[in-house]
């Protein structure tokens, strides 16, 4: 820490992304990615892209806006790109939090939650899941601060009911409610279309997971038009320009790929039926997940040795090192021949 | 604007950048965009990038950082890169500034510097440039404030001498002072060594122009190692992923192409020196341009019905509407042919 540093972030703590070691090859579970390369489409608009780099990007990502609002069925100035979805999270705290409105989600959750809200001055307060991990409803209730809930939940998988997620909606009209649908495409039922109904809600997606484009950096928000407004303006306040021309053209093919993108989480989910029956199995107790990752605890063995023992086999899989937490693994879902070869690496484990 | 925006930015105005009309093919000369395509060995890079977006960048960006360290002569830990310089900015305001440390920059400069300061509730002064439109030296003396300069600055193009920089450097022994080089390749001279020296210094580089990619989007800041871990700090809580796979592998490209980076300078500048030429020719004053665009206006004509009348020919430049510079046009060094256009559509208007 330099002494140059603001009083007001001396105390940050920054995120810490799962693991990406040069050692070795190892069958990489650990940060919930696609096995699959990108759409073909997807490359090959990305790859056009790239001799046109001279010029800035449209900074309205206007074509990008158009397919994607026909796509999911609302209007193009409902939707907002960003660098990622963790970028759409630090602009939605900036724009509907502060001092006067904290914002309020679960005691496990996707662990950047409180990191943005440190780093865009928002206290925050959290919620304790049931001892199923679920979320309870009742706690969201009328709370009158922001909201954010994961749906499906990570690192447990597990999904809250569209009703659910409507009755917190309903009861907080002050404020609002945002959802991290960041896994919804494995088998969940999203609530985007009820942006029409409630000016309070803002749907919260990425390509990173079910279209395949981690590395290209895209998520988008879609809410009320002024919701959306609002988050332009800290945007356009932050980094105009914030979406290169290659990850723009790469999510213009991602959407346009329909088939791809259908075929690909059909197979996640068939692959995640498939762990999911295998670990049970040999033992394992598993959340019910409807994410492209299972989080699974087997009494012989806490979950960062299972962990360490699993790594040096050459298969990376996540531990949090936190309580309620530490029996468990989380394991991304990934291709069948990737998901063979951690069940045999159990199988000689235990 | 929604109700639910948070109070703290009810008054906040974004940046409004340069347009990018469609209706017709323009001679562009109003973003100060390079008129050469991409590195060729960046775009391969780039195109190769585009086949494994399902997996994660490196969040550190290593390989770049490593490139960037050798060619600049810094250390890996000097260095860091941003999703273009804009975002850059914003992450030394939100590190180095707040309420106990407000910020001093020029009242004629880059305009996205107080709508970043409004973003990151930072409080801005700013100090008049001189008659001649250079910046003061005196005025940055012992401030004691976090200091920003754009070196050349923008829009006059006009370069403060290394000297005078550091003078201003020591004498805010207890501050950050941020050289924002955006243009600095055009025959300019770099503070950049200067870091080894002083542990306050920041200086802020763009790819967007002298390497072509603008549409890529890649900034980066070199500085004391304690600096570079705090703007990381700060980046880690905002987006650890911040730099997608192509455009990494894009700036890694480019740096690599030394040969082409220099000989796209090199034509810049006789571009340049054609232009304020024929410029001078037609009766226009121009200002001391060592950027990849000149600060002109002409007696005959007011700024507006320059850019106005202009745009109607097909030739785009940009024109500020603020007090001093309404005389004014800013037009971007192109290839020789645009800079050709641009005198003959001078000549018929003039």
């Amino acid at each position: 820490m330099s002494k140059f540093l603001s009083e007001r972030y001396k105390d940050l703590l920054p995120y810490v992304p799962g693991e990406q070691p040069q050692d070795m090859q190892y069958v990489k579970l650990n940060t919930n990615e696609s096995p699959f390369p990108p759409s073909p489409y997807a490359q090959r608009l990305a790859r056009e892209a790239a001799g046109d780099l001279q010029l800035y990007p449209d900074p309205e990502c206007k074509q990008l806006r158009e397919i994607a609002a026909d796509k999911f069925g609302v209007d193009i100035d409902e939707i907002v790109f960003t660098n990622g979805s963790d970028e759409a999270l630090c602009f939605a705290l900036m724009a509907f939090c502060g001092k006067e409105t904290p914002v309020v989600f679960a005691d496990v959750t996707y662990g950047f939650y409180p990191i943005a809200a440190n780093l865009t001055k928002v206290s925050f307060e959290t919620k304790p899941l049931k001892d199923d991990y679920s979320i309870d409803v009742e706690d969201y209730l009328s709370v009158g601060k922001t909201i954010i809930i994961a749906n499906p939940n990570a690192p447990t998988g597990m999904l809250m009911p569209v009703q659910d997620i409507e009755r917190i909606v309903v009861s907080n009209k002050n404020n609002v409610v945002i959802v991290d649908e960041a896994y919804i495409d494995y088998g969940g039922q999203s609530v985007l279309p009820l942006i029409k109904k409630y000016d309070n809600l803002l749907v919260c997606r990425t390509f990173s997971k079910s279209r395949s484009l981690a590395g290209g950096r895209l998520g988008f928000v879609v809410g009320n038009k002024a919701l959306i407004a609002d988050l332009n303006t800290v945007r356009n306040s932050f980094n105009p320009y914030n979406i290169n021309r290659m990850t723009m053209a790469a999510g213009i093919g991602a959407l346009i790929d329909e088939e791809y993108f259908e075929k690909n989480c059909a197979t996640i989910i068939k692959n995640r039926e498939f762990t999911v029956q295998e670990l049970k199995r040999l033992g394992f107790e598993v959340l019910d997940s409807e994410a492209n990752f299972v989080f699974a605890k087997n009494k012989k063995i806490s979950g960062k040795d299972l962990y360490l023992s699993l790594k040096k086999k050459g298969v990376l899989v996540r531990y949090f090192d936190k309580d309620r937490l530490r029996e468990f693994v989380r394991i991304t879902i990934g291709a069948k021949e990737q998901m063979r070869a951690l069940i045999e690496a159990l199988e000689e484990l235990l």
